[in-house]
């Protein structure tokens, strides 16, 4: 079983009626709607809920935690934002997703801006598959296609991906490495940039396909904080940890 | 010209006799006296400086920023690491040195807690080269030899480096990932494990020649932030950015 | 189930009677010992094998090939070392043993000399683990100890491995990165250093722990070779591969 | 001053008469004819010439070698490959063009196939730069825009460059890893896509002030084969190495 926590600011769907005409009840709803199965066991938080639904505890129950946020980043109190990069260290998987790329939690595992170039026309998208055997990508061929996305482009300013699997081409001319993945203390983090809240990008099936894939992908086999432990000689007798 | 800013806590000098006595003016004060040459100008900043000696102006005046800190990480503002991240992903170039592994600045380049296993007994070390032909270990042999220095040991929690350049290697039986060389943003940075503060690392000519190399290397070509600009199609005519 | 082909050059425990006291029946009898399982099914093949026991087909059918070599890495043909390649870029999984790194599969698949420093006089070992959360260390605590291997140090001629999952440090002074993981095509690959024919290495627990979470590791999901394709536009009639 | 040796097949323009038209005294002398310069001296290699113009003393004077192929990469003997492989690993630098991507010597430094998806229908392409600060894109505003060149696309089977500075956009939807950095042994490669033999592309000046800017980048700092030494103990009288 993984335990699923999406987290999503839930902003736009309340006061811009163009977005909750895609999302009625919500984006969470929308990815919730399609993770949930035999094995996946879903909840939710929002921007709106106490301390932004997020304690160390809930997050200490958490396999993955997935995370949409656009408008609000700023109002993700800091100390919520260091318990998931904590909580990602210790070895939770993290899916963030579209314009998370900005979130706090997001640039705070990175360490970088994580700016990038934008332009909100509708262009249509090419995600192109650059790795074809890794398990985020099972079940799409060479590419998928989107009608119509928010256009981000590069520069993006993050480190290296220790794997990139998708790469993002715009209509109007710009590319993106569009699906990233990281390994971080002992947690995965993967970045996958399709989801902008006024297209139905998450009612789209490959788009489903990667992120149920990924959730699997990044759920942790092991999961403990690495301290910072004062030892004795490792030939001397037992505990070596101090 | 290189602009160098030594950043040292200088409260161990202040405080601890045995510090004293290797370091009377400060480790900064022995870290400028090897660098400052005709090409390398240096300058220093102390904790107890006014806002920690460090402001946006003096940073953007500075080419490398070395680092050194130890018992007083957390008196550093979050305002003053942030200050310094944004600094080198707009080029400015970092060498953080030793026990700066912990410090603020450093753990919010790299997004990970940078949590080691450590034990202070004067083992000696040696730090292996891993890349002969990089500049940072130009005029090394094949390994600096260290009569006394703090132990560090794996796992050492960073992102995978991009390059690893030294593996350091203690007496009583541990290993460290030693030099390790990252790009973030526009910046480059190093970390370089030798320097416990009751020890005359820095008087150790190998040590020196490594940090001067590191200096030279992380140096910037290039200093402009990377940022997130609202753009029309590529096709148009100009300015693309909007 | 994983199919694993353990190869092994079979030449010391012949010729050398301090080998054959260690493995009577050669270290390719000894791997297979503790390999196979339920999950695991396991067969061998030598160097005096016709074409070293190696064919694509045999390949085609081989989830994980281990691959033992010293004395003879000149006598498998370049066919048989390309056969190799090729099969783990289509997906089958590969672990290379100790004087392995100086085999033609593992020097064609990394593209370097894979030359390193070497004394054969029998220094204890600790192998560290760098990176705790890995499914390869799962079962192993900090730190392997051996009692008695050939020494091998740094510089290793390596690319940068994408995963560090061990380092080795000898009594005698050297340190090796000695857990390698790579991904190279569609197939994974772990170099693991531990294993001189003269000492009893293969039958450590630890040391089997290790190479029996890499075979589960490595073992492929997907198998194809990725092709070079002549292609018609995205936007036309399928199919899109002519 | 570096000196640079520019290999090109040099088939197409002596049997295709729309190639003779584009570069009528070859690629490579296009190639020279803007490289050249008070700091850069050229010469250059192709396949008719006697061992395609290759000995190990040529590449030992040799600071960055240049090469173009297409055609006839089997032509070129394996003997020559590894020369080539060789001295790159010694520090020689290398910059591999267009359908170089599928040569000997660049396939061999890889270890993977180097396979892509390809079309031949005169795409114009954006090249968008990923890296801002790297010197090779010094010069180079966010994209380079060519009107036609051959489509390549991913997948491309290579190992994760450790630096990677352009994607290629091509007007049929392709997109391509098309400037990727790499580090092998003591020297650094670097990958650029453009080139089709039947496009003026080496004439565009964004093209040329990446290659030069290339060719400075990878010239090397060190020049030396890292070997296998036999050691004694490092604390045991000199030399270290017997």
């Amino acid at each position: 079983m993984i335990r699923v926590l999406i987290w999503n600011e839930y902003q736009h769907e309340k006061t811009d009626e163009r977005v909750r005409a895609v999302y009625p009840d919500g984006i969470h709803k929308a990815l919730a709607d399609f993770l949930g199965d035999e094995e996946i066991v879903v909840s939710t938080a929002t921007l709106d809920d106490p301390n932004c639904g997020i304690t160390a505890e809930r997050l200490a129950e958490t396999d993955v935690l997935i995370w949409w946020g656009h408008m609000a980043h700023q109002k993700v109190p800091d100390e919520v934002a260091f318990l998931v990069r904590d909580a990602v260290l210790s070895g939770m998987g993290a899916v963030f997703l579209h314009s998370a790329h900005h979130s706090k939690p997001f640039r705070y595992l990175m360490g970088t801006s994580c700016n990038l170039t934008w332009r909100e026309t509708g262009d249509s998208e090419l995600l192109w598959v650059i790795e074809p055997s890794h398990p985020i990508v099972a079940g799409i061929d060479r590419v998928i296609k989107l009608e119509a996305e928010e256009t981000y482009g590069e520069p993006f300013v993050i480190p290296t991906p220790d794997k990139l699997l998708f790469i993002g081409r715009f209509s109007g001319g710009e590319v993106l490495r569009a699906g990233c993945l990281y390994e971080r203390g002992n947690g995965k983090i993967f970045y996958f940039q399709p989801g902008h809240e006024t297209f139905p990008t998450y009612y789209n099936k490959d788009v489903q396909t990667v992120i149920r894939n990924a959730v699997r992908f990044v759920a942790p086999t092991y999961r403990q904080m690495t301290g910072c432990p004062h030892v004795r000689f490792i030939t001397d007798e037992e505990p070596y940890v101090l």
